[in-house]
């Protein structure tokens, strides 16, 4: 579908040139390069230098702009081991000769996790795989424990913070993080500096938060932390983990796995170390320490404003963070040169007499790293003005080679196509979106691809089709907007050619290794300005509402056949269960030489009604084709008036899918149709109030939440309804 | 389904007690140590050792014995080397103090491949991963040829001499195979001596003969190699490889391939060498040389007999292979040894004057490492008798602790099912049919099992239901019986909780390495021996015909269905592959600083009319129904010269399944149901006539071999139908 109601998505426009002709990737390499030269982590002297110096950038594009500091928990450590017999780790990488990690002179925080739980433990380790929930499920059929033990895991699958939680949960005293080669190191490609892959001494920092129950800071959710707000402690915000966890390299994970013993972890467990992978417990006890300084720390967010000519009260908002791990050149840095690109670009626009017809506020963010220290405050502070004029947030984060990628709310997916469409590949000389469309058919075409990636390339084969738009979960500063606030969201970038992630939140993401492997010469950076500033004019100008509902609506259907499908499938896995305990059937099957015990039991899986679900999502499919027809026929001839009416009933639609009480133990968590995984961390749960009852067998909370799921979906259905009456009338 | 006809199978019996009796581990231990105390491969002196001891024990236990030899080509190596710059790989294994491979005098063969071509050729290396079809089309993808290239590739997937037979068809002029530590290395388990698995400087040994052409002597394709047969010479053998080949150790396997360059390897190439793999052309050239000695050599069957008291023309025959590859304790000899200690057994039962009904004849094959020498020549110049008298040929191989395995012709499985259910797991103290249905059900109720096991474990969930005999394609002596003559053929063993693999045809397949990690105290040597003398003993002795026809008529159905779907999905991708490349979107989504082609394009594949295989296939399960439901009714009340009657029809009756001019290009390969795969190898291809034809896009052969097939599976019902009208009548 083609963008109807402006024409700026409809090829290069006089205003799109301008703004292009201003994009500058050799502007974005020099700030790149400036803001990446010191370690930039909240709190850090670089951090508030760079805040200070984009401020004066802003002013000088000629934005209205300031700094809003919130006061935020950000415990460092001030002493850590890791130690087994004569065995120490080593918890702080070396600098690398040619590289900022040796130039940068300021101080590299070390192995850490933020909010993880100090503490002194000494215990076997027990190698738990990626530390999933179906990791603890096999550890239960193998028959071993992790009760009082420390779990070593390794990186990937789920988001860091769900490891520790749920050692946690399972007893684990303690947990260590690995890098494992496979993932990210040399299983991947040549490492650092020899190609881009993470070296053996390596390490990923990161946040251990329990953002899944709320991010943000941990001493104020739900409000601001603003200097005088009313704040929790260390121990009592429940979003601090409870033990201590600490990131270590592949070279120290090493030591520590070969020295392992117990039964040979199973075929998907193992890594690229050249050591047979043992789950353990092993026999020698592993020393874990954290200490930490848990101080407030001040978060820097620099926000600039457009005020808009015509809807001044109607807000764009665009965001990036500008704090980093370390040097932060990929992540943030990168996708935060590019924002403001843009800025300087509007500003050149501003400087020939344009001004937008609605406002953009362009926000750089502090304290993302931690876990959306900032734009979380932010949003919560300005909670009810931003749910009355934000129309869109667009996210950015770190930049890269390679294929757009969106997602956020689905109804975008027809203003992404639309903006996708005017925005060409300097690497194949086709639109963003036409490359993006031929990588997802050529994958699907290739011999052992999923189901679900077949069944995207079959909706793309279509050339009329959206290009998708993915349902988010959390993981940058898009959530709070989406999932607290309903603020209709969209997160984008570029990548999938770098083979990145290999300096991912270590010492090593530097301008050096950026600009060598992750996008040369920043001609995705350009790319990534274009794509988004074309975003941004669109929806500051456009006369008609950005959102599409039919891609939604298909989303839905979709989601609701799966929930649906869980439910069946679980109860059969009960009841398969239920018969094989009683046939002994594990017990004849296993190995008796090795250890071994009985599945986790299930619980059987009642009969639900989802009869509301299906037909909600029927009603919303409905109302959706309608809209788009009558918006077909109508838009042309709206006059200002209804236009304007038409406006306020789409621009806050998507808020319509938020349950005022939250999702089940978690009420920060405000959308019933995407929230981050309660166990998966970043990666989305669709329906999650309905899913997430079952996978955890709350079973009262499967008719509760179908019933107020089936309610968004059908007050959003009648707001398309509403629109269509307008439209039509 | 249980057995009718006879009362071995319903529990123990005083025969069946008194053969079990007669069983002993220790005996089977002290002649697996002294068998397998030197190298025993073709030729070499302990090979005619082994043969005429077991002469003796035959002898000795009262059986008539022979030895039948054969003169077939057995190149050795003269002179090989693989070598980069000043790097040159070390082609043996160092002895391990402790172990046979250190206590043995004689020659063991070095690093080698069977019918490999010699040669001297020096080139650059490309990485092909597996080397199989599959994984030429990732590198037409890739845009990388091996033309004038030695190609490396790992082992598995696909039998090894698939390997050197694509590299030559796509151009290359040698070949490397090397062991990767992922396959049967550390990342399996831990190395021998310390665990099970191979070691860095272990060697695969094997044949790379073109067996997928036809098995045995090279020299006597379809003609026993007696002294006196007329021959070919090795250069117009057709399955005789053209090219040099060698296996090397992972070790030196680590050095070419941390040279390599080129892009980096997708990630399903990758192994658990702790380096990144790299797809090539290397940049340094290798040198690949072999010279060999094209000698004919004696190969030494055993043949021993007990003539049957009633039906002295009806033959049970059941083997096992006595070479190895250097001291072959598992691999052959664990089930060389448990087919002794069943000779003994039968003996003892001798000695009390029990004669078996039907003719007993046991095989010790030579020559089967190579491939298939012995059984192949003996089955040749036999033919004709064997089509007429054999009933059942059982063929094991190396045994290890675990699971029961069966696999042949399929209309067993009711006769394995019987069997299974009279012998006791030493591990679970249940029967081994109840372990290994245990084991199916609770591995398909793991997370993420595949369609396959979930669909076995469905039809095995049904306690009343026959364990499940998979099709069987090649890899040991049973070939000629099942693929050549059409003999009714069962394929047995024990395996699955050993680990094993890791000391495959190396030289660490030795005692020591046996009894510690793969059957410690040769209790499933017993168990083997037990399963193996009651299939025997009721096939000897049964008053009804060993075969019932419903699952073979099942997997029938199913293998219908499959190779109707794999023509519907080869033309759904060659129409799709035909549109992405209308849309040059191979070339848009290709990374431009990496090389890259286009996919080897697919033809267009015609509409085929299955109706004649359909049609088979229901009539085949219809007259099956009507056979099993006629043989209930009337089985007890049988005359002597009606079960007669129907042993004659039905003891042939898997002879109806031949095509007299046998498969495309491999005349060899009669049989129109079951055969190794053209470019799989040991692996099955089911109606090979037809699905080859697709894959291979010979369109013509479709429709002929669908006719063919169609016939084939109406000859069998029809031979059922008459069986079940004198069964009526």
């Amino acid at each position: 579908m083609l963008l109807a109601g402006s024409a700026l998505a409809q090829g290069e426009t006089p205003l799109q040139e301008k703004f292009d002709a201003a994009l500058s990737s050799r502007d974005q390499l020099a700030w790149l390069k400036l803001t990446s030269s010191e370690p930039n982590q909240v709190g850090s002297p670089h951090d508030k230098f760079i805040a200070d110096w984009e401020l004066d950038q802003f002013r000088k594009f000629g934005w209205d702009a300031h700094i809003e500091t919130f006061q935020v928990l950000f415990p460092t450590p001030i002493s850590e081991a890791v130690e087994m017999g004569s065995f120490k780790a080593t918890l702080q990488e070396k600098p690398i000769p040619g590289d900022t990690s040796a130039t940068a002179r300021d101080y590299a925080l070390p192995a850490y996790l933020a909010y993880q739980g100090d503490g002194d433990v000494t215990a076997p380790l027990v190698y738990v795989n990626f530390g999933t929930q179906e990791d603890y499920k096999q550890l239960a059929l193998m028959g071993i424990s992790v009760k009082g033990k420390i779990v070593i895991a390794r990186y990937g699958k789920v988001w860091r913070g769900v490891k520790p939680l749920l050692a946690y949960k399972h007893g684990a005293i303690g947990c260590l993080i690995y890098s494992d080669p496979a993932d990210d190191g040399y299983g991947e490609g040549e490492v650092y500096p020899k190609g881009p892959m993470r070296p053996p001494q390596g390490i990923q920092r990161g946040s251990a938060m329990d953002m899944m129950l709320y991010p943000g800071d941990p001493l104020t959710p739900g409000i601001g932390a603003t200097a005088d707000a009313r704040r929790l402690t260390p121990k009592t915000a429940g979003s601090v983990l409870k033990i201590p966890a600490l990131p270590i390299s592949y070279a120290d994970a090493k030591v520590l796995l070969a020295a392992m013993t117990g039964p040979v972890a199973p075929a998907n467990w193992r890594g690229a170390l050249p050591i047979t992978y043992h789950v353990g417990p092993g026999t020698q006890p592993v020393h874990l320490a954290v200490k930490s300084s848990w101080d407030i720390k001040p978060a820097y967010d620099v926000i600039a404003t457009i005020k808009g000519a015509q809807f001044p009260d109607q807000w764009v908002v665009r965001g990036n963070h500008h704090d980093g791990w370390v040097e932060g050149a990929s992540d943030p840095l990168s996708g935060q040169v590019a924002l403001l690109d843009e800025a300087k670009a509007f500003g050149a626009l501003m400087k020939t007499g344009w001004r937008p017809r609605r406002t953009i506020v362009y926000t750089s963010w502090d304290g993302e790293e931690p876990m959306l220290l900032g734009s979380t405050e932010w949003a919560e502070l300005h909670a009810d003005e931003l749910k009355k004029k934000a129309i869109l947030y667009v996210n950015t984060d770190g930049n890269s080679r390679g294929f757009l990628h969106a997602s956020g709310n689905q109804d975008l997916g027809t203003f992404v196509t639309g903006v996708a469409a005017g925005v060409i590949d300097p690497e194949a000389n086709v639109s963003v979106g036409a490359r993006v469309r031929a990588k997802t058919l050529t994958a699907a075409a290739a011999p052992g691809a999923n189901a679900e990636i077949k069944a995207e390339a079959k909706h793309l084969s279509d050339p009329g089709s959206d290009l998708p738009v993915g349902a988010a979960g959390s993981g940058s500063d898009f959530s709070s907007f989406l999932d607290h606030l309903g603020v209709t969201t969209l997160n984008i970038g570029f990548g999938g050619e770098a083979m990145g992630g290999g300096v991912y939140h270590s010492r090593y993401d530097t301008f050096e290794h950026h600009t060598r492997f992750e996008d040369p010469g920043l001609a995705y950076g350009k790319v990534l300005s274009q794509t988004v500033g074309h975003a941004v004019l669109y929806a500051a100008d456009s006369n008609l509402p950005l959102l599409h509902p039919a891609d939604f609506a298909r989303a839905m259907s979709g989601d609701i056949g799966k929930v649906e499908k869980l439910a069946d499938s679980q109860r059969a896995a009960a009841e398969e269960q239920k018969t094989l305990l009683a046939q002994h059937a594990y017990a004849v099957a296993a190995d008796p030489t090795e250890p071994h015990g009985e599945p986790v039991p299930l619980q059987a899986v009642p009969n639900f009604d989802f009869t509301a679900l299906d037909q909600a999502g029927e009603a919303l499919t409905k109302s959706a084709d309608a809209y788009e027809a009558a918006l077909a026929v109508h838009s042309a001839t709206l006059s200002p008036v209804q236009a304007a009416r038409l406006q306020a009933l789409m621009q806050t639609i998507d808020q319509t899918l938020l349950n005022e009480d939250g999702l089940p133990g978690r009420p920060w968590y405000k959308n019933l149709i995407y929230a981050p995984g309660r166990y998966i961390g970043y990666g989305v749960t669709t329906l999650p109030g309905v899913t997430e009852a079952i996978t955890e067998e709350r079973w009262s909370d499967v008719p509760k939440f179908i019933g107020l799921t089936a309610q968004a979906l059908n007050a959003y259905a009648a707001r398309l309804d509403e629109a269509t009456a307008l439209l039509k009338g």
